[in-house]
């Protein structure tokens, strides 16, 4: 790899999976240099941000201070992270990207499209992935899938707001065809991974 | 007053006066209604992006990043707090608005002001003050009469900082000499509070 590195985010409601594939695809990049993020997070102070996000308590929280709140987060998030380990030529694998964004605020909570895509480019600078891999799987299915005894804030929405999330993601990928590939979630880890692996494998014999 | 209230806001560099010019101007206008909000705080949600903002633990957060965030505490204070006491009639007192992002980020930090303009209207949905109150002082001065003993994570930033965040203060009043009045915050606070009583009753008459 020369130049610049390669930029792969994953995509997809809770639950859909995105953690262990992001799992298995950093031991399958393992003989290059890997760096992986989450978000809102991935630095000291997106993860505070990330606390006030999260936070139960912060009910108060209106979509619009939300919506900025995670730009304030990413903005940290690619100075701090991203764009440096693209130029030294490294592999970022992102848990949730730009899209998120697009899906959960826009869709799911009916922030406009186009206020959304400009906050995006005032928290990113233009820096987009060359890959985003949207795993798409039922909310229902997501719901089951998720362990955890006590939802955050986020969770707590409910399978409506899910599948508003969902429709939304596949709305996005229409338009991005080219970066945003969709894969059927409700498979096996196995067929996943695999599926995944054949869209890397393509970036990485063109550089 | 009938329909909208009317928003005032005080600017300046840090120990200019706002605060005791507040607390004058409310008594001064103790027969109307007046909500008085300060930045970046005011609400819940904004004072805890506050508590972020100003921890010296903070170290790492990036200048974009910091207009991010109070862009959030802005857009949270906005729908909370000052559209629906505008919507009711009443006078809204802030210490620091817009400006201060102008002036702190923009001319202080020597982040693009086009982008914080951008960012200001996505968290103001273009809500402005009818009038806003630039007290004028050297950094010296200001320096001089802050109290505390351990500055915050924004106070560290020493006399040549506030030097050009002054300059930006006055180079934003040339462009709206309309909205911005500068008055010399060095003066007695009396002749101070009755300079700003002038332009505030004047804007009264024409409600």
């Amino acid at each position: 790899m020369k130049g610049t590195g390669i930029f792969i985010s994953l995509e997809g409601i809770d639950g859909c999976g995105k953690s262990s594939l992001k799992e298995s695809l950093h031991a399958y990049l393992s003989k290059y240099e890997v760096v992986s993020t989450r978000e809102p997070g991935g630095t000291t102070i997106s993860e505070k941000i990330r606390a006030m996000l999260l936070d139960i308590d912060n009910e108060s929280m209106l979509p619009r201070t939300e919506a900025i709140l995670y730009a304030a987060a990413r903005s940290q998030l690619v100075e701090e992270v991203i764009k440096p380990a693209l130029s030294a030529g490294k592999i970022v694998l992102a848990d949730r990207y730009i899209d998120s964004t697009l899906a959960y605020q826009g869709y799911g909570r009916g922030l406009d499209l186009d206020y959304l895509l400009n906050l995006n480019h005032l928290c990113t600078g233009g820096v987009k992935p060359h890959l985003t891999l949207l795993l798409d799987i039922s909310p229902e299915e997501g719901l089951r899938r998720r362990k955890k005894v006590i939802p955050d804030r986020l969770e707590k929405e409910g399978i409506y707001f899910q599948e508003k999330v969902k429709e939304g993601y596949l709305n996005i990928a229409r338009e991005e065809p080219g970066r945003i590939k969709v894969l059927d979630g409700g498979q096996d880890h196995e067929i996943v991974l695999a599926a995944a692996i054949k869209y890397i494998d393509e970036i990485l014999q063109h550089k």
